[in-house]
């Protein structure tokens, strides 16, 4: 059975306008090879309903996990719980659970769990809440859809409560093996490996360090032997090519 | 008139699988904002012709400007060049003149360029090539769509080539403003704020800072004179918060 496969949605102008770095993504995309879930598309829009809607829907039915970064915070900029229901056609509003956990970050809920504040607890119907330990403003799960902060540290938290629901596949592993030459010169008897071994995949990835170019070699798979046979074949390469 | 608009396109498996973190798609988006291009949307797909074809399809008719990463390489995972050429139903082959200034990379082209290496010279029918100064082997342009190198500092040296060559608007101009608090208590003045300025555009973003809760405001427009009173404004509203 092939593993089960993922997309992610980034949500917000500042990835967009370049101020802010993306790195949810990167972060999510090693927990998933970790449990055997295959990242398979990321797609980041800004703060606008209509691109939120269309983006969720074509991902949510393309994959089995979706997980979305960005735009569930107080501010009037944050859209993305409203987004998500209308994507799923439901009904959404401030939720007692999602506010009574929400009334646990603050010394004085009555005064500082303010109306903007209350934004957090909306939730779309029929959706189950996402632990958040670092700041308690929850995010939440409805069909196949997993919402989260944009905040890093917030995101790492969700990310590490929802794994567990997530049902993983065969952990893709894989081994690396560094040339210090241009791949071009690598590129035929890669060929010819990749070829003789379709259930093994091989990536080529060249760097330029210190003005001069490398290639680092990735093959990826299931069976950890079939990769150890594989990057003693590629060291065996390295050896011809680097004394020919 | 509205700025013209721009999508990537980030192409490859160890994107996905989170053995690198891309930064392209920042450095482009710095890029175009100083040159008054809004960058609109941004996505990650494998090493699969089927899924590079589909989101080139979908981007290029829906904005001004694409920008593709990665894949066009010596090696076989770079597949990028051939999926161009599908999704505009054209031809793709050796080009002379992508040929020669790929010769010029190597003291020995004889036996340097070789049958792989020659794939970096495969063009679809139309395109121009873009200008590659760090290792010659070309990008290329065909309609909108800029197909460029993913080794950040390849990808770098195209982006300069190809600025000049895009039509720009006027550049987005932003001032950030930073408090020492959630944004949950600024939330409320802030969107009124936004409200009153409907020319500008307010973003809220917290960060984590040794523990505590941070926000920085960060207001866009075009109007420098509007922005810097929107700063003046929300630095009396700290001040009041803080004093308050």
């Amino acid at each position: 059975m092939p593993n089960p496969t993922a997309a992610m949605l980034v949500i917000g102008d500042e990835i967009l306008s370049g101020r802010t770095q993306d790195t949810n993504t990167n972060h999510l995309a090693k927990k998933l090879t970790e449990i055997g879930v295959a990242l398979r598309e990321v797609r980041v829009v800004g703060d606008e309903a209509e691109e939120i809607i269309a983006a969720v829907n074509a991902l949510r039915v393309k994959y089995d996990y979706v997980v979305t970064s960005g735009g569930i915070g107080p501010t009037h900029d944050d859209i993305t719980a409203d987004a998500i229901a209308a994507a799923f056609g439901v009904g959404i509003d401030v939720r007692e659970d999602a506010r009574t956990i929400l009334a646990t970050n603050y010394k004085n809920p009555d005064v500082e769990l303010n109306e903007m504040r209350l934004r957090m607890a909306r939730i779309p119907d029929g959706a189950t809440l996402i632990d958040n330990p670092v700041s308690k403003a929850p995010g939440f799960k409805i069909g196949n859809v997993h919402v989260m902060a944009g905040v890093p540290s917030v995101f790492h938290a969700m990310v590490d409560s929802v794994l567990p629901t997530l049902v993983g596949g065969q952990p893709l592993l894989s081994v690396s093996v560094r040339f210090d030459m241009p791949e071009g010169e690598i590129a035929a008897p890669l060929a010819t490996m990749a070829k003789a071994n379709p259930d093994l995949s091989f990536g080529s990835y060249p760097f330029v360090k210190d003005g001069r170019f490398g290639t680092n070699i990735v093959v990826r798979g299931f069976d950890q032997a079939a990769l150890d046979r594989a990057a003693l074949d590629l060291e065996v390469l390295r050896d011809r090519l680097t004394s020919g």
